[in-house]
């Protein structure tokens, strides 16, 4: 073991000879190694080519981050694998999801943060077998552990997040609503979505094609029945306001004559078997070969492909089925239907029976197949198992770099469902297939703050579930729920009953709209936020414990800091009309009603029950903090964010730092500073307004309204080019 | 449609011609049928055979019931389907579990009950399709649909619980701890079980009997090579103090020379197919028949069949598979192979491989099955699937028809997995194969008011979860969860961790000591309110709401009132170390702490946080209530019910009356009375104590714990033989 100091408080402990993941970008070839190491914290075992490493964990200690997992904020009494899967039931015992993320940081008495730079399976039980230890299994020798020692757990994020670099920044119409299911298959069902979402005033900029727009189910193609000159139908949806999304699957259709298969086999860009043939699987086309996207050749060769519909007009991506998934191999369906042949005319016993049912259900998630696939790296063959986790962050690195090049100074929606720590430098993630259950609401909650840790900052949920059927109820409260997450998409599965706002009754359609608008209101602030943690290394949700020190604060599982002003505490229960909410200081709280018009209250730092009906809304606004919003319209390119609508509690002095930029082109990486600096002083019930613009963005106006301690309301307009203000009614 | 009034607030509609399910006990056939036929509640709509109420909703009506099923006290939003399913996931998604409960309260400006009487299929579809609007679809047009309408909610349960005659008297000893696993597989391990509890001061009285201590998994056999000597061993674990509780399953083993298979062969006791031949299916055993219990003399046969383990010794049994469970038929089987067979060579697709999917997945939960299997009812033959719900409830009936019959005067243990109403006159249930889930503590807490409501009174979950692995913060939280519910047995299943108490590390096994040494002095009160509630039709657990008319306790989903003195608000949520309490009136928190003195404390009415560590247990007595402990044992035989401990909280005037009885001979039957009035008169920090026996029960001592709104504590002593007082320490 070798270690490399990275910082003052970052280290780099090198076990043996590790993979080169890439998922940072900190030039390690230049450090230089240290003689001594030590790394107190751990007990480190190794055996048979597995490594374990074991922590003691103190009774207040808590284990937050490890991303796209189930369980709590808080981890501890845990199992968490790292290993990516496509797993459609979230049951709160799956141990794997579709991500792979190895980074947690314990808060305690003394914090100490690490992330783990290895491809393969690493296991984390977390006071699980034994409730003072957090026991973590590597399956590998090889690898890289990085410690952060920094006292605030928030600066260690910060130093984690910045080994990964600036995080990716989608178009700003990514941020308005957008509208989903598997699957809206033909032109006409697109257009009746859109037609249905504009009838009844549903604010949406974009409509997602899941897999059946395709020509059996082959990436890179359209299917021209279903969707007769598709270029001519891009624009016509584009011109109505709507953006098309369609989805990319990571295995490639084996059929002669396709373009993308033939060039593939030609090139030798497919994973290979035992034999260096091209492995075989079974996905949605029926069998197909896995690109192997570890080769940079194959990168760039599959990024080329997404051309094929930009060139249709087409401006964002989704890309699926990359852990990769596997429905059966020719091997494991044959060893099945081998046994139940077996079984024929035989009097079948149970033990027979529950055979074959065990070769059923390993049909589709069976690690023979990962021992099998080999990919080659830098002209070494690897089985696939061994860097199992980097595949859908290397396709979706592929996406983005081909993505680039197509038009380097244009800013692209790209999210994938598989993901390795890295991957937020290219695009976001969905939280995959989630359940139209309550319990899935709380649990996109918990996941949030835990996948920003991880550098993943655009993301969301399916909002009123992927499987299973919504009930009006839960489809407003979830939709509620993610007034703030970045990625806002209501999907849902084949078979389900339908989930868009517009399919229930007109009660529950109005109330989606109001919250739809409200989202569409929250665009300034909610991108101004976005952008700050991605080009500043920051989180966009936390847990309330990264900025209150209090006892409680420590343990609130279901609320979350929202960018620097807003703390959010939203209904995830079955006809629950209010919520418990820790008030850590004290607070404005904004609740709008269907209807009504908004109601402001103080909150003092305390334990609250909060009255919530069905179509109220809340979000806590911080003490001496704003929230900046404009005109909610059909969709983001019709908003104006010229004049804009600051909503701020003061006390004493409140000062906000605006981001905005073109919110389309690449621009943003070269000037990333606040482009308006607002600071509000408070005295009594008057304030001093002070606007600073920071470059010429075109602001012309802004509408001010202030609450102060004493709850006491005023309003002003604010006149960029004039400096005037002039006040409204108190 | 006929009507008939049976009481000023209950009249029943008769339907067509319904089936005698004999789940009520009321003399229906004195009834005289009213003309004019009113039920303005109810839009009703036949068609094919198939009957649609249609009830409208308010905003503010709560429906409370449908016994066994996912979801919340308050049900609306969902739907939930009568039709007894063996599924082993209890994801909050699922329609129907192991029971079939057509009760629902619903409570909202005006209160209205129902009970459908009716063996079939019964869909709910509360407020889910459409918000304002309950649907009721029955398959078929024979039923009684009996309606409630009291003012007061309680009196609507009460009188509905009336009809089912008086509850389910288990011995006293069942109240004690029970420990299980499928499977303790021989005497050793049961041995080795018993051992670990007594040397770790672990309270237990019971130890279960899973699947394998059968030869071959046939009823009422054990096998000799594992349980050598077993009337022997029944004696011994009973010297011990434990009870050995085994399982009987529905399905009976094809086995030529089984006397029990031979026998039913021979009477035609088994259900049969559409040939009159015995219905074949595969369960544990393999292939099995299943006894067609809806015959009396089959009942009579199988209740008999008992006696051979209770001549060993064996006092009680819990029914289980009686769905009935079946994992696949013959033909279900043959049509799944020969689909793989076709596959063979095949370059199979992906249509071929989801056939073959849906085809396997079908081969449990198959409906088909219950279509072809047929019942035999007063020489009528008759499609399972019409009376399908009925089944477990008549296997269970059967049991306890034969038990009684062994010996009148005794009181056996019995409880079933499947169930319909009335079936709580002769068992209790289990809510069957839960999962170490925290959300399934939740469930439990739920699930438990909407099954008393149905009468089903002996009842509890397997705490700590059956399915997957139980963490050991999560086996402490459900054992406190479960303090309070009648059967309190640990449960786990096979290739899971193991769950006893004693398999954590040393700290947690401490914990639930203690707790479990709680639960048995809280046995005089929990066995006098379950007495209670079983001879005069109450319901040991509430929601709030049925005693507290203010708005919130409308919507507390996870405090119950057990029994009239206690308010229960357990923590289920992982890490957390305190939760939210409502508070609905003043009351007294009595709060057990691992190696420290209890504390108590008045709580005013409202909203609170209550802290409270891992090893913490809270419990919240009522104002001008108390309860009745006595010093726990190592099981409920050794404990002394003759010093008792009275707890109460008294502002003004608190009574209480307490029943006991022998606890194990049916003599109960004879005197339902209580047993013990108790009168306190506070007046600040004096007491005045009457204590009224009412009958030859033997006290001598009671020591009284007493504290006034003012926070004061008092301790006396209450000698009953002199009725003098011995003032302690106050």
């Amino acid at each position: 073991m070798k270690s490399y100091t990275l910082h003052r408080h970052v280290q780099l402990f090198r076990f043996g000879d590790p993979f080169e993941t890439e998922s940072l970008c900190y030039p390690g070839e230049n450090l230089i190694p240290q003689e001594e190491v030590e790394l107190p914290e751990f007990d480190i075992f190794k055996n048979n080519g597995i490594t374990v490493l074991t922590y003691q964990l103190e009774k207040q200690d808590r284990v937050i981050g490890l991303g796209e997992s189930v369980g709590g904020i808080n981890k501890r009494g845990r199992v968490i694998e790292a290993y990516a899967t496509d797993d459609p039931i979230h049951t709160p015992d799956k141990r794997a999801l579709y991500g792979a993320h190895n980074y947690l940081f314990i808060a305690g008495n003394k914090n100490l943060g690490i992330y783990l730079d290895f491809p393969g399976k690493i296991s984390y039980d977390i006071g699980f077998s034994h409730p003072d230890r957090m026991i973590i299994t590597i399956d590998g020798g090889d690898f890289d552990l990085y410690v952060f020692r920094h006292d605030d757990l928030l600066e260690a994020v910060r130093s984690f997040r910045k080994l990964q670099g600036v995080g990716y920044a989608p178009p700003k119409w990514a941020f308005g609503n957008q509208q989903s299911r598997w699957s809206y298959d033909t032109a006409d069902k697109v257009r009746e979505v859109a037609d249905n979402m504009r009838k009844k005033w549903l604010p949406c900029d974009a409509i997602y094609l899941d897999i059946d727009y395709m020509e059996n189910y082959k990436d890179f193609t359209v299917d021209e029945t279903k969707f007769p000159d598709f270029r001519q139908f891009v624009e016509e949806m584009k011109i109505r306001g709507f953006r098309l999304i369609p989805i990319i699957d990571a295995g490639v259709k084996i059929e002669p004559g396709y373009h993308v298969y033939d060039e593939g086999v030609e090139e030798k860009y497919f994973c290979i078997n035992e034999k260096d043939q091209p492995f075989v699987a079974a996905v949605w086309p029926g069998w197909v070969h896995f690109p192997d996207f570890q080769q940079p050749e194959v990168r760039q060769w599959f990024g080329k492909q997404y051309q094929v519909l930009t060139d249709y007009g087409i401006e964002g991506f989704w890309n699926d089925m990359n852990e990769p998934s596997v429905f059966y191999t020719e091997e494991s369906l044959g060893t099945f239907i081998q046994k139940a042949k077996e079984c024929e005319g035989k009097n079948i016993d149970l033990e027979d029976f529950f055979v074959l049912k065990d070769l059923f259900e390993a049909l589709s998630a069976n690690p023979d197949a990962y021992k099998k696939m080999h990919q080659i790296s830098e002209t070494k063959k690897i089985q696939h198992h061994q860097i199992h986790n980097l595949y859908g962050f290397n396709m979706t690195r592929a996406a983005a770099e081909g993505i680039e090049k197509i038009d380097p100074n244009k800013r692209y929606l790209l999210f994938s469902r598989s993901s390795f720590t890295g991957m937020g430098r290219y695009a976001g993630l969905w939280t995959g297939d989630n359940y139209s259950w309550w319990e899935h609401i709380l649990l996109m909650i918990k996941m949030l703050p835990a996948l920003n840790m991880g550098g993943f900052l655009y993301i969301g949920a399916d909002i009123g579930g992927f499987g299973g059927d919504a009930s009006p109820d839960l489809l407003v409260r979830w939709t509620q729920a993610s007034l703030l997450t970045p990625l806002f998409r209501n999907h849902s599965a084949i078979g389900t009953r339908n989930q868009e706002p517009y399919s229930f009754d007109h009660w529950t359609t109005e109330a989606i709209r109001k919250m739809l608008e409200l989202r569409y209101a929250l665009i300034p602030y909610i991108y101004s936020e976005y952008m700050k943690a991605a080009l500043h290394h920051d989180l966009y949700f936390k847990p309330l414990s990264f900025e209150y020190i209090d006892e409680h604060s420590m343990e609130v599982e279901d609320q979350l800091l929202v960018g620097e002003s807003v703390m959010m505490a939203p209904i995830y229960q079955e006809n629950a009309r209010g919520r418990y909410v820790w008030v850590p200081e004290e607070m404005l709280l904004w609740k709008t009603v269907m209807n009504h018009q908004d109601e402001f209250q103080v909150i003092k730092p305390g334990h609250h029950y909060m009255h919530l009906e069905l179509d109220e809304t809340a979000l806590f606004i911080r003490k001496n903090k704003m929230i900046v919003l404009a005109d909610p319209a059909q969709n983001v390119d019709l908003m104006n964010f010229d004049r804009l609508t600051v909503l701020a509690f003061v006390d004493g002095e409140a000062t906000y730092g605006y981001y905005d930029d073109d919110g389309e082109t690449t621009n943003y990486k070269l000037e990333k500073n606040i482009k308006m600096m607002i600071r509000i002083r408070q005295h009594h019930n008057d304030y001093q307004i002070d606007v600073e613009l920071k470059s010429s963005v075109t602001i012309s106006k802004i509408h001010f309204m202030l609450t102060n301690p004493a709850g006491e309301f005023a309003e002003m307009d604010y006149d960029v080019s004039s400096g005037e203000i002039h006040k409204g009614s108190n």
